[in-house]
């Protein structure tokens, strides 16, 4: 299938990398915010499509993961999109619980700002995030 | 560097794959939607950075590549976020000219929905993202 096929089909293509895997943007369906990134493979993907609970793939673990099956904090999807090339999903969901979605505690993973200060990058913790102790 | 450290300190540590990249999500500043999915290299990062102004990296023309610099869709960083294990980059963006994102003429490369309808899993186009013609 050519590029432009892949941009104009309404077959659902999915591309998964050399590794297996396709990233998976994951955003609040209520306020808009990334709250976090990941990675399917194809079963990651079929159950998320069947079960419309999130289910990812961990690389760390190298393991299939349904998430917040131990938080609580469950994704449903309300939402699924897949971009032109389609070799990237976005996600929207309803986190359950609190709403947290990092393991570290924080609401969205993206708990940090990159800044520039006298020349310098560095990061800036965002308040209300809910984020770990800055160290 | 330990993980914990990675969360929780205030070090710019980008943490690159395997291939040199890291996966840059890309939203629209004030609408907060989902416009791009892309890479950065150590130097597409460096140059987003100095210029404030979005750089790329483009797996399938294997070269450096500045956004919107054909176009004129040129994308100014808003605000820039990194992930807990700072293996994800967030980018929040004004796009120049006509605010489209997407090289098909789109605002965002995400146009398509993934719907189940009978039990098969298909894409629909969603209206008024500017997408291509449905084949």
């Amino acid at each position: 299938m050519h590029d432009h096929d892949l941009e104009t089909t309404i077959e659902f293509r999915p591309r998964f990398g050399a590794d297996g895997l396709i990233p998976a943007i994951v955003t609040d369906a209520a306020s808009g915010e990334v709250v976090m990134f990941a990675w399917m493979n194809e079963e990651a993907l079929r159950l998320t499509l069947s079960t419309r609970v999130a289910h990812y793939w961990s690389r760390s673990r190298q393991a299939l993961w349904k998430k917040g099956e131990t938080s609580g904090n469950t994704q449903s999807i309300v939402e699924l999109r897949i971009d032109c090339d389609q070799d990237a999903l976005w996600l929207r969901v309803e986190t359950a619980g609190d709403g947290v979605n990092c393991h570290t505690g924080a609401r969205s993973c993206f708990y940090r700002l990159v800044t520039d200060a006298d020349g310098e990058t560095r990061l800036a913790f965002i308040p209300d995030e809910g984020g770990p102790e800055p160290v």
